[in-house]
């Protein structure tokens, strides 16, 4: 019996899972993403996530067969650059190194996307599919594509589906260009969005009030969705314009690609859930061509441990 | 010696080539769409085109060892269904079994934008790259992709790069929709746009002075090509929105897929060449995620005959 890490970096959390041959999660730990620190404090608190999931399953971290690590940025041999959503992670950081090091046993680091897609392409949603748009909505919007039952990933940087255009001249996305889809459905663009709205138009929100009572920093998916559920219209007005632009980004997507399936995940796309992605399927279907015959769109089965476990694919031998 | 024919069907005319075992064109043919008479009309013209290129080509169409069709539409066993920017296709036309009965030779029909994709890909511009984008800038826009050195059609119907949306709530699009790419860039939809401006705004053009003097009943990329030589203000601006929607759509896709190279064909697109390439990877630049290494942008190599090569690859036993 072997077991297996998996490590999830996201832009506001990080979380960790260990899991036995049967891909079953024998234990598990969350951390939020350090803001000041930059790439070694972010290792630091991926090395403790893992730990305490190696502690709950009562495991110790060195008798791993490995762990898989899913992250933002470009990768290379285990280095890690431009992660962007990630604060201060300037430069190229030695990721793989420095937590095997740490943690003594083997690790690969894998696209946070892309491995979040395969891991719903072999375990979740999408097993019942050879072709497969995974979009992740969360801080930004990204995207892993399954082709043929084969990830696609172009020369190292596909899945860029935030940065598909949908307003031409549109509004300034956090990446610095203009129009993106992440620009009206990426968090970290809502909530500049909002935060600008309530503090210059004066507009009212309890999304601020939420955050300080919940002693976070940020907007969270958590956050988004109690001011949803207290019908704060605000936060309404900003996902149904989110909703908008998803809806159209993806059905450029599959109109360019034809698949057969879409699966929703990401922070928020996991915690709206079902309702939303049939908002997202409803706001696709004015601009699909083939439009008797749409791609199935699914929650993302894996939910907020998608990440972790589809890093650690990446350390099995069946790959 | 074998030789192999190939049609291409597009909205305003069909282009017939006879090819040797080299892929060599030994002869070719040119008509105009009918505009009329529905499919039957239309194979009877491509009938007509394939003989007289195989009567410049001195062979007969009998001893032709098949005929490749590129056609628009859905295309199933050599039947073609809803091809859009065909006039009057209704319902489903047995296009192979009609030509083969009457050029007597067996018959093979594809998609015109992927057939034209994979003659750029195994013959022309794109024979240095793994992965690619066909753009195909004509009466609409359509797309061939090339994945990992295979053609993707999805589940038949990919490719369809036109009707990605770069505005939302833009445009009105000849396919009913709103803010496709093919709403600001398609022949049609900027003939009727330009038609708009002149008729009921006022704004002056030679385009359809010059479009009576060809004895034309449409805007062709020649006429939109002689309107540019001569400095005609109101084609130049219809043109650069055609050039700014297509560089956000074409850098939509990139940021998606990744892909190595991009080919710029179709009618406007062999017509207007190399600086509108150059013009439509400019306009993508800004749209890029991965903007430190663009995709290489080419015109189509094989230029108008491409669409026709590309067919009688379909009945070469090579594929």
């Amino acid at each position: 019996m072997s077991t297996f890490g998996g490590i999830d970096l996201g832009g506001t959390k990080i979380q960790a899972a260990v899991l036995d041959d049967a891909h079953n999660v024998v234990g598990s730990a969350r951390r939020p993403t350090p803001v000041t620190g930059g790439p070694a404090n972010v290792a630091a608190e991926m090395e403790t996530a893992l730990r305490d999931a190696a502690k709950a399953a009562e495991v110790e971290p060195a008798s791993l067969a490995g762990v898989g690590v899913g992250s933002p940025g470009t990768i290379d041999a285990g280095n890690v650059t431009s992660a962007r959503n990630l604060p201060d992670w300037e430069g190229t950081f030695p990721l793989a190194a420095t937590l095997a090091g740490a943690l003594g046993c083997p690790v690969e680091v894998g696209n946070d996307v892309q491995v979040a897609t395969d891991a719903e392409f072999k375990l979740g949603a999408g097993r019942l599919y050879d072709s497969l748009l995974g979009v992740f909505w969360g801080t930004g919007v990204g995207a892993g594509l399954i082709l043929d039952g084969k990830p696609w990933t172009g020369r190292g940087a596909a899945g860029e589906i935030g940065h598909v255009v949908v307003e031409i001249n549109g509004a300034l996305c956090t990446c610095g260009r203009r129009g993106c889809m992440e620009a009206y459905a990426g968090r970290a663009a809502m909530e500049e969005h909002v935060r600008r709205l309530h503090e210059e138009k004066g507009r009212k929100t309890d999304l601020f009030k939420l955050m300080k009572e919940q002693g976070r920093t940020r907007l969270t998916s958590g956050i988004w969705s109690r001011a949803l559920d207290r019908g704060d219209k605000l936060a309404i007005h900003v996902l149904d314009r989110a909703v908008t632009a998803l809806g159209a980004g993806i059905a450029s997507a599959v109109n360019l690609l034809d698949v057969e399936g879409v699966i929703i995940g990401g922070g928020l796309g996991v915690r709206l859930g079902h309702p939303y992605a049939k908002r997202i399927a409803d706001a696709m279907q004015p601009h699909l061509f083939a439009d008797s015959r749409p791609p199935h769109v699914h929650v993302a089965a894996l939910g907020d441990l998608g990440g972790a476990i589809g890093a650690s694919l990446l350390v099995r031998s069946e790959g």
